[in-house]
């Protein structure tokens, strides 16, 4: 019997988590739940139709496990809590400094609720997560770094995006070469942030804008790109759609530790991701996620979880006998 | 109160079981079994003295996890098994193909037991097949390839010394960089044996040896070498003693997938390990695990487990709250 899955919230995280249900034979999609009107809603996989995000709670014994889609600014602190009452949840909850206090939340209604509610699922939180932790149990004496890019930031977009005569702008996150290379030859090298990460702006300004003015207001836009190396280049509308239009991703986790009485070995341990789909793989992360609730649920294991709370097996469909003949 | 750890066998592997204690400060040293004379073996760590090795199963209440250092052809598929009736074990059996048999025998005595006892630690296995797994499910329509090296073979090093004629002999695996390169593009390259490693024999010639007999018996030997492009470099002791003394390897394991309804977004997952010993790392891996199987088997759990049944919280000393805080 398939896992069937509910998915809350139908933007390019929805959308890309029913691209990776329909790449994984165990699960079927069962609807999107949307706070538009349903009806205007045309969804890519045959037979399936959006439902009213109100009527969720109606469904909660058709749905195994509602993947949530929201955003984590304001949707995610309530909807995940909320959802959480009928369904085995995940989220992709990636506001590093309010992760403890939605845990808590989260984990209370899962509870109360006999659910597994999974949050902070993705790469950065997750995966990157993931591999921070590993590093640093296996390597006490160690250093870990964490680099971004090369990549669109949504955030940086948008604050380009409001700067006054700005019609369109998209940011790159670049990882600096150079710092990259002194990390991996175990130099252990301080960091400041200019010198991890440089901005690349693109803007297509608005006729008769002061290119000048903008690029001044950006460079020095406080939080955002004052800290920071920024480059901006101006381009036409038609260049922004042609060259500009994906929303590729990724970044590297390094870890340099020491080991032997005197620390006299070193070890590089890296991992590094290199997305042409920062939504299609955050969701495929969420989807093989809502597989490991779905299991975990039906030993009766309950409450909020992380990727630090969940045995690899559970994310795989295959058996644990035949992971370990092929795969360890 | 600290975890009771017991190493079992004072090789390579031992030794650095032993130095990966003493940077784990929740951890303390109980002894070291050895099948040698105990009172010949001095330990690095102050106050600790070995046991012979057939005292170990009075000394059941003593040791909170044993971490068993003996080599995978002989010692473990016996030792892991009778230990595990006494001990919560940690092994790193590195014999893919007989994993499954070993799994087994383990798997029944520890039950028995009540006891846990992780196999297969270490980096490959270890590492690697969680990061294969990690990937596979994430990526369902995707391809894995694992590289070793740089780094010494054990197993090819001792095949070379077996050769007549020759003193001593070290063997190194490379990666061809080409193909790494190739699988990072994303083009999913089907490569043969030959295309993905190289491989490099330094060799010490004993006197009056023919040298060029050597060099053909070695690049001809089936299985180890036959198969590869080889290079023969002779080299004086002296030359063996000052540039090949130490024991670093690491390697790759990328992973190319695809996600979208027609496969049109590509994605790069990319796991390396740069290591200057290869037995001090694999003996930090064994320690974060055994910290595992002991806060496991207080949990209630027992029987065989992997790298791939293990949540990662387990791994790390700190508590939930604070991985969540500090490394999600």
């Amino acid at each position: 019997m398939s896992i069937r899955i509910g998915i809350f919230g139908y933007g390019n995280l929805g959308r890309g988590v029913e691209a990776a249900i329909a790449q994984n034979p165990d699960m079927e999609l069962v609807t999107v739940f949307t706070r538009r009107d349903p009806a205007a809603l045309t969804l890519r996989t045959p037979g399936v139709t959006a439902t009213a995000a109100d009527k969720a709670a109606e469904m909660a014994d058709q749905i195994d496990v509602m993947i949530i889609c929201g955003g984590s600014a304001t949707d995610l602190p309530v909807q995940t809590p909320a959802l959480a009452k009928y369904f085995n949840v995940v989220d992709s909850f990636d506001n590093h400094a309010h992760i403890p206090e939605h845990f808590d939340n989260v984990d209370a209604a899962a509870r109360a609720a006999g659910k597994i509610a999974m949050i902070s699922v993705g790469w950065d939180p997750g995966m990157f997560s993931l591999n921070r932790l590993l590093g640093e149990a296996i390597l006490p004496d160690s250093k870990a770094y964490t680099f971004w890019g090369k990549g669109v930031s949504q955030g940086h977009s948008d604050a380009i995006r409001r700067v006054e005569g700005v019609a369109d702008g998209k940011q790159y996150t670049i990882p600096v070469e150079s710092a990259l290379e002194a990390v991996r030859s175990g130099a252990d090298p301080e960091l400041t942030t200019r010198q991890k990460h440089i901005r690349e702006c693109f803007v297509v300004a608005k006729e008769g804008a002061d290119k000048a003015r903008i690029e001044k207001e950006i460079k020095e836009m406080p939080n955002y790109f004052a800290d920071y190396d920024t480059t901006v280049h101006f381009i036409t509308a038609e260049e922004m759609k042609r060259d500009h239009s994906r929303i590729p991703h990724g970044g590297f986790v390094i870890r340099s530790g020491k080991t032997g009485f005197n620390g006299e070995n070193k070890h590089i341990i890296e991992y590094s991701l290199k997305l042409d789909s920062n939504p299609e793989f955050t969701s495929s992360v969420l989807v093989a996620y809502a597989r490991a609730a779905y299991r975990m649920s039906k030993e009766g294991m309950s409450g909020c979880k992380t990727v630090f709370d969940v045995a690899p097996a559970y994310l795989s469909p295959k058996s644990g006998a035949a992971l370990r003949k092929e795969l360890l």
